[in-house]
């Protein structure tokens, strides 16, 4: 299984908790973590999910896999900028969105144009088509009872 | 100069006359319009700059031109599906989003997240920080008061 | 009809002409040409094509539309780097390369591939599958004659 | 360390042996295998790897995660067709080729134009500016004394 992290490359230490606590709890049931490999939220989830032994895929915006954070088990140099966005839901299983701005509003699109199953952290509203949370144990809970992991 | 339309692949009348309208709008000031090379909100568009002597590009999903509309001047067959998106507000010098769903909404991010001006006709809100309107005259007006145009 | 025109982007005088004049020869057959928007061989076909009124497209590797050479009628901006060669052959009814190195060969690899009608001018002799030959004139001429034109 | 192993999607049972050792000699290594994630050479790659305990990535073609092989650790989803052919060599510190047709020979001009170390096997000779060996473990050889590993 695998499961996408998005959010802001910058966030608050409050947030980046919450995406460390995301990363652990998605490495202890199994699942691959991807993420865009940056800092921030993705800095964050992959250091939780590396800390349980897991596996942090980073799919990157430029061309240089060395500029992934230090916590990923494989980098994928895309050069597609925000381009890349589309990959992380495309891939996964289901999809858990934290805090973060634009260029997480355009992940959430992609997830709910695919169809692919997402819950929110402290991010978009939006539609109120995908629960959102401020609490990521309840959030990982929901997401897993959606894909049935 | 380059401007962008973006909306859904299927839409009602009314707004497949607002499209046609902002395509011939744009064509009369001498921009080229990009798109995303479908139905619906891309066709009329187009079918409107055309209508006007101007140029239709068409952004597709798929790796077949032919499935490009017929009112396109150009067709590129991407083959990135709605990863595409990302094409249109990044080579384009501002966008009107016309409506839409998800799809729309990545777009409308993608502009927002690069800095491209941009104006909506009947769409998402979000958070306010871009003008929409129901006119198109008026939104193809605000655009190139943003643009300098 | 659109008509894909492949080459480095820096070339010497001689590869030049010869890239400008298949240029001016597709305008007169009223196709479009497809770059990858640069300088050298890219930049000589635009040239030609624009000289002839034609329709130059670009499609650029990086995410600048400036960055494209100053004789294109569409700029597209990918962004991809060379991940942009496959779009040239992908959205084209053939192909002509001219001289060019490493992403000329790539480029040549796709139309190949995807079976895209292509004609090589001084350029990769490779496995013998496709005609090259040292003269644009005959290089149009060998080249609308497969793709029907 | 990150090892791409390219090569065709079927392949007769000889090369599918030589991709299999290469896959466990990478994996031995401590390298993580990226490939396409598709069958063939890029299957018995995987297999290699994964027998050993390593970790093979699959940068697929198309949208849906499961088209990939059995063997695949982490599945990329990219959609964009031969168009993803490029992330291989730009994400990985070299790369070998395993016979392979024009796709095969697509990724060996990426990795020539990008600079990345390449190595042969019973594959395209091409400019002989890269070394061809029909022995799987001496191109693994060749290949971690060019980048250090």
């Amino acid at each position: 299984m695998q499961v996408g992290v998005i959010g802001a490359g910058r966030c608050d230490e409050a947030t980046a908790e919450k995406a460390e606590r995301v990363g652990r709890l998605l490495a202890r049931r199994g699942a691959v973590l991807v993420c865009g490999g940056m800092g921030g939220v993705m800095e964050a989830a992959s250091r939780g999910a590396r800390a349980e032994g897991g596996i942090a895929v980073g799919i990157l915006p430029g061309r240089n896999p060395a500029e992934g954070n230090a916590h990923l088990t494989v980098r994928i140099a895309t050069g597609f900028g925000d381009g890349r966005n589309i990959l992380i839901p495309q891939s996964c299983d289901g999809v858990i969105a934290i805090a973060g701005a634009y260029g997480t509003l355009s992940e959430i699109a992609f997830a709910r144009k695919l169809g692919i199953p997402l819950v929110g952290i402290s991010t978009w509203e939006l539609d109120g088509s995908f629960p959102v949370t401020d609490d990521p144990d309840e959030a990982v809970e929901i997401l897993f009872g959606r894909i049935g992991g």
